[in-house]
């Protein structure tokens, strides 16, 4: 272990910020030790330039006839900043009680190293693998991917694989083996209502024209009805009911509705009628008001009514929703219900369908056998209410589901100060991906 | 006119800004000057210090057996910033086609100094006055008069008198004579709404909590009835309705709803059904949404379920409805709205009473007959949708009806760079004074 932990460690120690211009030379410099790594290890290596950041390819020689598993991840990282709550340098990883502690140790170094290494093993035990590895780690995931769906496309031919494996999410708590086979899809709007040309005085002017603020938080609340339900006419038609196993799994899971109330410190955990509070975060849609603006923000009381007011909204997406067909049926219904009186823009965002696989699949099963051989518990068996839209590119380009098999806790801070990622999980990961090749290796 | 002018400049050539600190012995110059003019003129004049910016106290020599009239104004100004939008320098006044353009021209300045020089010219005619005069000018109004109510409270045997006579408001149009009755009462509130303990993912947790800024929209949206009517229980129980004559009256005002279309800028004017705008504006009460603010309001997306939100409410109020009851019904209302899952702050702001007095009062009538003689054309009777609170204190502490004859006219651009006030006004002004003394010394 020790030798694989001073690997990690070198592989941490590069700052590769990808969002930071002045990185741009550690970030390359961390993909080319990734280059010379798949290289040292046995396999084909390729360093692929993009407009951005490079993308590290690495084969295993490919053999007809056998499975073809491309493992992805990522070796950039998010900035580490604000440093003075690091308990010490985010790119000096520290091993304190069994816990790395560095920016990328969780996000995403630790889970992919433990593949790369995972891969090292069984090379170095027998020569050869049980199926075909593709390695794709690109150094864009922090900020949004933007060059990965081209990559994809132009080298679908040589990324032709059976299934996708991501480490890259979390783990429902310590020890839980945790296959998440579905995700959530996304659409975003921004809602601008304007009125008077400019600022009134309220007092003058209040009584003779419509108030933008008033007349926003009339639309928004047209959003549910008043039982919490989403009343945008057509909405929910196309989800796709959760199946009762579903139910019963995530019923008896360690995310209960009090560690749910622990984490998110609301004073009652409150939703859509009729479901259980994971069924809402993972098998339901949402209509999410991100953040609103108007008028006057400071100090005491300034008399107007405002020029404008604006609120940003997200909603999140279920099979079988699409997220075309959900932006346009929310952007209608809130063209319909606009209040008299006012002016109503709406800004579409990005979009994202929602995503998900068969748990229960030959991958799917394969998978949860290795997680239960690795960790010797049954495996929690989840969905996750976030979006990854990288899935979703495989699935569109190279037409390949994916299995996301998170080794991160919940508390690992990615994106935070004091990122963390413990040697269990490191080493875990190590013995899982060598589980996971092999009953891949035994479904042929 | 000329000698009239020239004291009016030299009046508004004291930066007398009282919200600025640096300006404090320019303030303190201009309330000096002002007394020395009133000695001159042959009235009693006293300085009276405060805690903060001294009244000009001044009276006639007081004769038994005649009607007292109190004429308020002030000699501060608001600051003049920004500079680089006056077409010349806001403390050098400058006359150009009949329209003198200072800082202070026309609020309150020119306005003020009209019935001074008014009260002069009646001493020069005849030496003495058909009523007994109080000149009561203060250095603090455009901070909100926090010293007013205490000298008058203090001061109330001296200041004892039969009406009270403010010329700070608007005219309707040009040459249109105006007297103002009844001002909109105010309720200041701040909602704060809150739920997670940290803004919180809203993919991954989106559907297990209430969201605040939904929660808060929801509850702004019980205020109103979909066709506009306050919908808060019992808010307009206690307003008196219109008389017949004041709609009358107001329909064939200059201030029509092309005219109110073209101020605000609006897209159309909308309230309360079954009242035409001027009435919305002026006697009945409003609800509005001077603020709102919560979660991202920064370009693009971020995807959060805040931890809060707030609005800036302010209510007008018509007369017989009272603050404290309209302010207890609204917190009240919200408190019963408060959607499930969020926790709402109410926080209470100033307040202040509607005022209306009876415009066919012998004083009102007396007003009516010095408009009319002045200005020859008939007088616009109207209320105005703002709140002026010295009023108030005048009725609380002295017992004492106002008359608010506005000499500005609405494009005077008070408060705002290139400040104006027309000659003509200006010496209309000096006239109504006289014309009003007399009419009011006839009652007798």
């Amino acid at each position: 272990m020790d030798a694989q932990l001073a690997q990690l460690f070198d592989f941490l120690r590069f700052p590769s910020i990808s969002t930071d211009p002045s990185c741009r030379d550690d970030v390359s410099a961390c993909g080319q030790w990734l280059y010379e790594k798949f290289l040292s290890i046995g396999l084909n290596a390729q360093v692929h330039g993009t407009p951005g950041h490079p993308v590290i390819f690495a084969r295993s020689r490919p053999v007809p006839n056998r499975a073809t598993v491309l493992i992805y991840g990522h070796y950039d990282v998010q900035p580490a900043d604000p440093l003075d709550l690091w308990t010490s340098p985010p790119f000096e990883p520290r091993l304190a009680d069994g816990i790395i502690t560095a920016r990328g140790a969780a996000d995403n170094k630790g889970q992919i190293m433990a593949h790369i290494l995972g891969v090292e093993a069984l090379l170095a035990a027998g020569g050869d693998l049980p199926v075909n590895v593709l390695f794709v780690v690109e150094g864009e995931e922090e900020i949004g991917s933007p060059n990965l769906a081209a990559f994809l496309t132009e080298h679908a031919a040589e990324l032709k694989c059976d299934v996708v494996i991501i480490s890259d999410s979390t783990m429902i708590g310590p020890g839980v083996p945790t296959l998440t086979y579905g995700l959530r899809g996304i659409g975003c709007i921004e809602v601008r209502v304007t009125g008077p040309a400019i600022d009134l005085h309220s007092g003058i002017y209040g009584g003779a024209v419509q108030n933008p603020i008033t007349a926003l938080a009339r639309l928004l609340s047209t959003l549910h009805d008043s039982a919490g339900r989403i009343a945008v006419p057509g909405f929910c038609d196309a989800v796709e009911p959760m199946l009762d196993w579903e139910r019963n799994a995530w019923a008896s899971l360690p995310l209960n509705e009090a560690r749910l109330l622990e984490i998110t410190g609301a004073p009652a955990l409150v939703g859509e009628p009729g479901y259980r509070p994971l069924e809402r975060m993972w098998a339901r849609p949402t209509m999410e008001i991100n953040g609103i603006g108007g008028g006057y923000q400071g100090e005491g009381t300034k008399t107007v009514i405002p020029h404008s007011a604006f609120a940003k909204l997200t909603f999140r997406l279920v099979p079988r929703q699409t997220a075309a067909e959900a932006i346009a049926q929310v952007v209608e219904h809130l063209r319909k219900n606009v209040p008299r009186g006012v002016q109503v823009e709406i800004i579409e965002g990005h979009r994202g369908d929602p995503y998900i696989t068969d748990p229960y699949s030959g991958f799917g099963k394969a998978a949860q056998r290795a997680l239960t051989g690795t960790f010797q518990r049954p495996v929690a068996m989840i969905r996750e209410g976030g979006s990854i839209p990288i899935v979703q590119s495989f699935k569109d380009i190279l037409g390949v589901d994916t299995l996301l098999l998170g080794l991160a806790l919940p508390d690992c801070r990615a994106h935070s100060p004091n990122e963390n990622f413990p040697v269990a999980n490191f080493e875990a990961g190590i013995h899982l991906n060598q589980a996971l090749l092999k009953e891949i290796g035994k479904m042929q």
